[in-house]
């Protein structure tokens, strides 16, 4: 054994009191002796015991009352999660039970753990690197089969191995360029300036590719934004109500996401699609600036998607009226626009039909990007179409079993920190600047990759980091 | 391996989404075939593995893309929880991930638990007896020590033994009984009249402390009830948040006490006191009849205790008709009263006095189990206090650490039954009734008997046990 920690950690890794079993986590040097104190095992001790095995045993309190059976499972330093002599007590799910357990360790020595300590353990002990020990999270927060693969691709290090491709290659370079800097009175070049300039412009671009796929990385995993607006009276809360209706078992809050509004996110094929109710537009003489209210405008302009919902029944004129004095709100073509007629239900035919012929020969002229469907959300018409036109319009964006996305706002920012080098390092190559100012971007460009990975990190930002997993995690 | 069930089930053990890890039960004959088939073990396979070991193993979807690692726990029959062979598989605490695995193993053929599943094969596999099953569910749900003792002894068979021992006594009685009815032309006497008739006594006397733990038990398990009694405004909303605020940590629903009326479990010296809040009662010209409401009458009468609470701001004349109109309500001495003097805050010293003697001079000449506390519940003053008071009438509660309470209405249907049975037994003995007669009222009281710890029992009464169980369990 030759970890980093003296101390050992213990922590609920379930939430007791709503399933059969709950499952207490042990880490640290003195695990196994802190769980023979504490658990008087049926055979033999769990210290003398093989790792990968399971013992049997009872728990009492200090007064000799019994507690509760559990079965320990045994893990030896360095094949554990944590890389370190560890064990997991499965006790029943009472939440008395486990809190009384918990406490005979503390008594015992151990210490409480810290939230994600389990998984910063994992990485100190080189169990993980960062960005792996990041995905844990991400795994456990993942509702759709495409935010769990992109998770799951960077848990098991796809991520990181292409990030370490491109860096192994820099790192070379750069030892060329440092060995250089070393024979510098003799003016040698061990590393060839083309070679050097075509290496440093295909990384570029390969960080570049990576960085630009936090925009979408990010919509998978907290959902892709769709706004619903309109007037208060469009149907906007019949819509979503709707649209969440027979995926009420999948649809889940999205951690971290604020909830001034209210979001839900809908499983649509795979794809996590976030609909934000924005608050009713109200009409006012006055000009589009005056139009609605402040909040609903964010909301609007922050959306990949936006839904406008216009009620079918108000007359000809209204109705051509309010799509004219929204359509400044949205930032055509990299916003998509659908215009949901909605209240279909409530027409005649011929009402419908010379309403929807106005409306679409009006938006013809002005954008073919904006797309119309018609619905009656009250009847659950047209919702089904509805969800394939969201789908349809993204389904670019599931990743294919080996791409990694950037869902990380510390890596997005460490990859355009390297990118930035990088540039920085190109253009003084083709000044021909001396070389130890190429090398020292190269280098700086090293550092911002190798802190994603955590070859390259402070103590405050593990802190910063593990401090955002759970308790037991 | 020699069991009764030849499908095998699977469903979670744990809540998914708020740990580190999730927890997948699989029991039945199969169960580590399908593990072999639904996980990549590392090293080997489950099916060749010995008991008590755990194997590392990946899992991944149909289409071949990557789902998650587990640890997979290997149970062989019939050392497992059920008795059956069985695994338990350690995910990441992902409700995807979760759904995807026990998705994968129906479709390998396993069929999804029902509630209490597991359980109800550990009894029919003979791992413990009914009333240890029943005891599962109490020991999750135990939030006090007190709750937590009594489920615990009843899990470790202590209720068991005690019935098993009156009922090993019963059971050779009966069959010296029986063995004289077969040679009932002969005449002989194997089971002496008189030890008969002493052992039948001692036993109903067994079965009724038993049978009268129930009404304790039941306080134990569910936290005894404490009505909150008084006009609209005498602040008895004050005094529950009071009595809540330093607990809220410990303090829980109970499952399956009825919402009607805010009802909070507060844990105090480790005994749980349930606290009902009453409708206030309204104060009206007509008879004691008419004071208030219905339901808080009913909610007062099925009180252990009842707290009534009086504002001391009210009139001397007030104070003290309020006071005579409430003890028709309550049933002294089965009934614990202590009046609440509350809003000692807004009173002069000498009004204070003059108010409470008065009420201690006309309470001291009803009943002298009458207690009497002052507080302010607004500013938490005598909270404390009132809680020792409590705390010290149920003292007694606490049960001795082999002492069984019954805590479960079919057990204590089942004592009555037995206990009514031997009654009928010992009438008959003592009237010299034919042999037949006592012994078939001895073995009705055996099957009674039986009917608790599942010696005795139909499908029906097993059904409806183990429904009420969770899932996983």
């Amino acid at each position: 054994m030759n970890n980093l920690y003296f101390d050992t950690i213990i922590a609920p890794a379930t939430i007791p009191g709503t399933g059969a079993i709950s499952v207490i986590r042990i880490s640290g040097p003195d695990s196994l002796k802190l769980v023979d104190e504490v658990v008087s095992i049926k055979s033999g001790t769990a210290s003398q015991s093989d790792g990968y095995t399971i013992k049997f045993g009872t728990v009492y309190t200090p007064d000799g009352s019994f507690l509760d059976e559990v079965l320990v499972s045994i893990f030896k330093a360095p094949h554990s999660y944590t890389g370190e002599d560890s064990a997991e007590l499965s006790c029943h799910a009472s939440s008395y039970i486990v809190t009384e357990i918990v406490d005979l360790f503390l008594t015992a020595g151990a210490r409480y753990a810290e939230p994600g300590e389990f998984t910063k353990r994992a990485f100190m002990n080189g169990k993980m690197d960062l960005a792996q020990a990041e995905a844990v999270a991400d795994i456990i927060s993942s509702t759709t089969s495409t935010a769990h693969r992109v998770a799951a691709n960077q848990l098991r290090g796809g991520f990181s191995k292409e990030l370490g491709a491109i860096r192994s290659e820099l790192l070379e370079m750069t030892s060329l360029l440092e060995l250089e800097l070393d024979f510098s009175e003799e003016d040698v070049e061990f590393a060839g300036r083309e070679k050097l300039a075509g290496l440093i412009s295909d990384a570029i671009h390969r960080l570049d590719i990576l960085a630009d796929s936090f925009h979408k990385g990010n919509a998978i995993r907290n959902g892709i934004p769709v706004a619903i607006a309109g007037a208060a009276n469009a149907g906007k809360s019949t819509l979503l109500n709707a649209l969440l209706k027979e995926d009420r078992a999948i649809v889940s809050d999205v951690a971290g996401t604020t909830r001034d509004t209210i979001e839900e996110v809908v499983n649509i094929g795979g794809l996590p699609f976030r609909f934000i109710d924005t608050a009713g537009l109200r009409r006012t003489e006055e000009s589009v600036e005056k139009l609605g209210i402040e909040r609903s405008f964010k909301k609007i302009s922050e959306a990949e998607i936006v839904l406008f919902v216009v009620d079918l029944t108000l007359s000809e004129f209204d109705l051509l009226n309010s799509i004219r004095d929204f359509l400044p709100l949205v930032n055509l073509p990299s916003q998509h626009l659908i215009l949901v007629l909605n209240k279909t239900d409530l027409l005649s035919n011929l009402d419908y039909n010379k309403k929807v012929n106005s409306i679409n020969n009006y938006v013809i002229n002005i954008d073919n990007k904006i797309d119309t469907i018609i619905i009656s959300a009250k009847n659950e018409i047209g919702i089904e179409k509805l969800k394939e036109r969201l789908f349809s319009l993204e389904k670019e964006l599931i990743p294919t079993e080996d791409s990694s996305f950037v869902t990380n706002q510390r890596h997005y920012s460490a990859l355009r920190d390297a990118s930035g080098f990088l540039s920085a390092a190109a253009r003084s190559l083709s000044s021909e600047a001396p070389t130890d100012l190429v090398a020292e971007d190269l280098r700086m460009a090293l550092d911002s990759l190798g802190s994603i990975t955590g070859e390259v990190t402070s103590e405050d930002i593990l802190n910063h980091i593990f401090s955002k997993h759970c308790i037991g995690k």
